[in-house]
């Protein structure tokens, strides 16, 4: 049975994103602090469809059991408004549920990727997303708006989440405001690594 | 040459203590969510001065690493007037200088442990500490307003964090308004453990 998962990477003090998101600005400009270990992995930008990277140790092994578990995603408008016009063509090689008010026609990609607009809510994207995913997982891709919905939905099975070694002072939290009775947490699996810790936990809702 | 280190426990969520603190309610109650994985620990209890704790692995190692290390504590005025009537005796078996617009004479324990009570700032704590430590490390204990007043200055230089497997959803949050651009970070060490991770991080002034 598909588990729901996400896997973030976030700064020392929390954040997912930087102040100031917009298409133009993608994640408020902090990616490259956050995300600044993937950039040096083969896989990543194998995923990507490019050559690249110098390194494929145990973060690469992480990069790809990712990918190879996920079935389907879910996303938040913002996120898709972000990626729309920088993301690769067929990025995702899945079936991608963006949340949104907009009605639109689903967005059939090269690949494997096509992209459709949910308008009644994260239960009813989750539904359509199990359908997809096949058993594979799904992941709740972000914004951190999105993934703290289905957290405080009591939905999430299990996530990853990558701590930069880096202080932000300011953005979007990945864990703001959340439920703090819904899951017992444990701690499944830590991953040292030089420029990001790599840490993953199992919720079980109580 | 000393250096100056903090060492704290935090939900994932990022908070070092919960909602309405005070004397009557130490950390907002939550320290129980926190420190859990102390609590088990043979090392702590002998701290403390009491037969106590099951375990006695790399938890109680890391635990007896920073009594070892460290020769004088800073805190803030709210974290000693949550602990004075509950600490035990001696407790911190080393000068204590609190932050404070009190005036008020040393509180000289049974022991080694000494509270001083400082009108004139952080640098001026600093000083002081300096001196008890004796080329062992200054801890600044803590609250969390403490320890930012010491990140923001550039004034530290390696820090321990204890991320527990829980969610508060509310309180008072360990990095608030941290400088973002103070410091070039290294994660130096991760100690994976049952019930919390442990993190160390050095820092270097840019």
């Amino acid at each position: 049975m598909s588990k729901i998962i996400f896997d973030s990477g976030i700064s020392l003090d929390g954040f997912f994103a930087g102040d100031n998101r917009s298409p133009k600005n993608p994640m408020g400009g902090v990616s490259g602090q956050i995300h600044s270990w993937m950039f040096n992995q083969k896989a990543f930008w194998e995923y990507l469809g490019f050559e690249g990277g110098k390194e494929d140790g145990l973060d690469g092994k992480f990069i790809r059991e990712t990918i190879e578990r996920t079935g389907a995603f879910i996303m938040g408008k913002r996120m898709f408004e972000e990626g729309e016009i920088v993301w690769p063509n067929d990025l995702y090689k899945a079936d991608v549920y963006v949340l949104t008010h907009e009605k639109r026609e689903p967005w059939v990609q090269d690949g494997t990727t096509t992209f459709y607009f949910i308008n009644d809510g994260i239960e009813s994207a989750l539904d359509k997303a199990r359908q997809s995913a096949k058993g594979k997982d799904i992941r709740i891709q972000g914004g951190a708006n999105t993934i703290q919905q289905f957290l405080n939905a009591g939905l999430v099975d299990e996530f990853f989440i990558h701590i930069a070694p880096v202080f932000l002072g300011s953005g979007i939290r990945l864990f703001d405001g959340i439920y703090k009775d819904k899951y017992d947490i444990q701690i499944e699996e830590v991953i040292p690594s030089d420029l990001t810790t790599h840490l993953r936990y199992k919720l079980t809702k109580r």
